[in-house]
């Protein structure tokens, strides 16, 4: 049987998506026959306009609808504090947790050199630019002065490695006695000690907190 | 932080799927921001496309480009051989297994009593007249001798109870003395009899078979 071009093509742009095999490809492919015509346009609408409607701000590359996005545009969130993450994903989970009120900063990406990717790949020059400028007694260029930058990249080598050479950046680059924080690491809450790994728990214990 | 409108929409229809929850949603569109665009448009009108030209084939209801599909207007496949399916993926993975060259007929769903469905919501009717049709003493209406009718729904509730219904039907309608059979049940190639369930144990050794 020769399976029609219609469903080949879905299946082939379902299987390049992260996480999605040939055969759930394909199980997508024939739910979708089913759905209404409404719901197919509407779909095939959201992926075409995705990016066109997409914009990167200027100030803290974090995405948006607009030049400047809504956090950095926001007069009531505090300026003092940049948290700086791996990409826009991480800031929504951040946002959600509802315990952050100060600015970002995305670096999309992180340093991989075992994929080539070195620091000027990624928005670190853009970041220490930024932070130059909040220090700079030039009022003129001055951005709101940062106190504290939070490096919250992902517990991974890459993001280790990225947390490091940031850390290591900021304080030769510094001028107004800024401090560099990282994110909590340690058991996530609802964990089992007796299933954590060496390295959650050495830290866990690293990262211990007086009552 | 308000997300964007684009990215709202696309993950509100990557979450229609089955089996996509909210943070695959996310996942999947956050991972299409940093595709190509000429990625996005062929996604985009693979959708759009995809019922558009996709047709059911007149005589088998399987899924195909012409009115009549690709294994019914193939005059090397055996005509005297039915298979019954529940959908056109069931067909797909039955011609990859390359043992069958009969025709097919496509039932597009199962008896499901629990979701009101009945045998003329499927295309059962449709079977019954062309088996009655290929029995049929009169040439002009006779499609081709059917000898046998395999059925091959899944071991589920529901496909159990289409395929006794089937049976039963075919055994009262049919005149020229087809022969009704089921699609072999028992433990799959690979598996490990330790941990087969019950039903699939009795089942495989009611299907025995000598050597």
């Amino acid at each position: 049987m020769r399976i029609p071009k219609a469903i080949q093509d879905l299946a082939e742009s379902f299987q390049r998506l992260p996480g999605v095999g040939p055969k759930s490809a394909q199980r997508l492919t024939f739910y979708l026959l089913h759905v209404p015509q409404i719901q197919l346009d509407k779909f095939s609408e959201s992926l075409l306009n995705l990016k066109k409607n997409i914009i990167i701000c200027k100030q803290c590359f974090n995405i948006g609808e607009e030049e400047i996005c809504s956090v950095c545009s926001d007069p009531y969130r505090d300026k003092s504090t940049l948290c700086v993450v791996e990409d826009a994903m991480d800031v929504i989970a951040i946002e959600k947790s509802g315990k952050y009120k100060g600015h970002y900063h995305v670096l999309h990406g992180l340093i991989d050199p075992l994929n080539s990717l070195g620091p000027d790949d990624i928005y670190i020059p853009q970041l220490l630019e930024r932070v130059r400028k909040s220090a700079s007694a030039d009022a003129s260029v001055r951005q709101g002065e940062i106190k504290e930058i939070i490096i919250a990249t992902n517990p991974t080598m890459e993001g280790e490695a990225t947390a490091m050479y940031l850390s290591r950046e900021l304080k030769t680059s510094r001028e107004g006695g800024i401090k560099v924080t990282r994110i909590g690491h340690g058991l996530p809450v609802g964990a089992d000690i007796e299933y954590a790994d060496d390295i959650t728990l050495s830290r866990a214990l690293e990262g211990r907190r007086e009552y």
